[in-house]
């Protein structure tokens, strides 16, 4: 499913793709070897390719791709892989709280400098562009990015997170890049400000509602589907939005359960499991779809193309996928 | 003494570096507590002001201060902080070898995602420029740090370390980024090409002469004086100049002792011990000179001015301060 998804969703783009991962790689080289090394495993966490997808679709929705758009789609990659494996760091040491390992710590500090190298090679690769446009649109929404995630880690252990500051979260962390790929898609193709704005709306609901639905996975996935270890979140104690809205709506004695089964380590499966039989995974199901509705509203006006009916499709995947 | 230092070192340029610092508190302003909140810490670091110094300075000796040197000398000293954080993340990697508690463990988090906000931050403020060069030639340096910063990890615990690969290290992680203040102060004031250069070089060689100063004063610095912890390359097996060369050239049961003390914990005083009565402090020390030498050589036929003259004390002060 996930394959045959893949190939309806990039055929029309596939030379762009391929292009942008022949830059990637040519923007990351070194003469170091140790360096090489090291970004070789950058490779390992290359996936669905979504950022640059979008930047590419936008840009064919709204006018015709320029080279620009292969150096847009692929900071935008570089961007969110070295989100990753900063988050990376974030995990590991987590883990480390249930038993630190020298090798740890060793891959703990060579990711830093990794995510640190591969910010900076994709502000480089935004420099190389003719004006600074790109660049400014880049930069702010790092900026924002990184507002989320200080955002996140300081409402972790917070079982009093409302919904409002989730939405903050997750609008910052992960749905301002991806509004971002839309709107310079857009622009780069010269649309006007109007459908740039749209296209930039479009996004952002587009990720909200992505993020809404990884973070279902994470509750509820199957394991085998979704290809990564679940239940990170809730052993992080960072609070998604079926438990925010448990904690709000289930019977008191549930919520009490709930509270304090999430200061316990290593509780993912029980609170799936008191989770599972509630109507909080609807909730956020539902959220998230409405969400789908409002970014398919969006591009509603845009004339017809191939790009435009494979954009909506990428939005109604978004809450129907189990991986 | 320090204090009489920076008087002297930054007499000319005090409104600018008042605008710096102004600049950089504004950049860093966000609409979230949480991020003031954090990046409020930053303010504990900020020190000397070497890098904003040499953009000043280096413009006001090749022409007449812009509005730009503010926002350069501003990005310059962002990004110094940005790696400062986050090389505290690798020493606090390395204290929790010796005892990980949860607290250190929420700093790192904190920490990793504090530096991206600064390195976000100093990128978004180079976009504000009218075009793209600075921000080229911050985003090359950048690339170049983290390199070296990667270097020196995958060289860690390298006791066969030789000098070439040390230099090579210190000039991408620290002198790369002091040489790019140099050029790049130059350059906007409208300096011709040749003069760039001249004090780019300037730049370099002084950097690597102030980051091997910095190593000597880690070894055998008074803690007093120097006003941090000291010993920290030795306790992290990372090898500088002068143990280097004593691993060359002190005679083979000295050398046979040193690398056996380089693989215990808590050994700094006995290896400072053995390392003092050598001739290998006085070796590095000697390169360290001539390195300056060469420095001051680039800036020989500025003509004359305060800033020149500042520039030449500030090479001097390089290899003569004990802090």
């Amino acid at each position: 499913m996930r394959a045959v998804m893949h190939q309806l969703l990039t055929d029309g783009i596939a030379p762009e793709l391929t292009a942008v991962d022949r830059l990637f790689e040519r923007e990351l080289e070194s003469d170091l070897a140790c360096v090489n090394q090291l970004t070789r495993y950058v490779s390992r966490f290359r996936g669905k390719m979504l950022r640059p997808t979008l930047v590419l679709l936008c840009g064919k929705a709204t006018g015709t791709l320029t080279p620009a758009h292969i150096t847009v789609a692929t900071v935008v990659e570089m961007v969110h892989m070295a989100t990753l494996v900063h988050d990376d760091v974030l995990d590991e040491a987590d883990m480390r709280r249930r038993g630190a390992t020298i090798n740890h710590l060793k891959g703990n500090e060579a990711a830093v400098m990794l995510g640190d190298y591969l910010i900076s090679h994709s502000y480089h690769l935004c420099s190389s562009l003719n004006d600074q446009f790109a660049a400014r649109v880049i930069s702010k929404t790092t900026n924002q990015v990184c507002e989320g995630e200080l955002l996140q880690l300081s409402n972790r252990d917070n079982l009093e997170l409302d919904e409002e500051t989730y939405i903050t979260i997750i609008s910052r962390k992960t749905a301002s890049l991806i509004a971002a790929s839309c709107y310079l898609g857009a622009r780069l193709s010269g649309a006007d400000e109007t459908t740039c704005r749209k296209l930039e709306k479009f996004g952002l609901s587009l990720g909200i509602a992505f993020q809404i639905q990884d973070d279902i996975l994470d509750l509820i996935g199957d394991p085998s589907e979704v290809g990564k270890t679940l239940g990170i979140d809730v052993e992080k104690r960072k609070l998604t939005l079926p438990i925010i809205h448990f904690l709000r709506s289930a019977p008191p004695e549930h919520q009490d359960l709930c509270r304090s089964l999430l200061q316990e380590n290593g509780a993912a499966e029980r609170i799936r499991n008191l989770l599972i039989p509630s109507d909080s995974i609807a909730y956020a199901k539902d959220r998230s779809k409405r969400l789908v509705e409002r970014a398919k509203q969006c591009i509603a006006d845009l004339p017809d193309s191939e790009s435009k009916q494979t954009l909506l499709m990428m939005a109604e995947y978004t809450v129907t996928r189990n991986q």
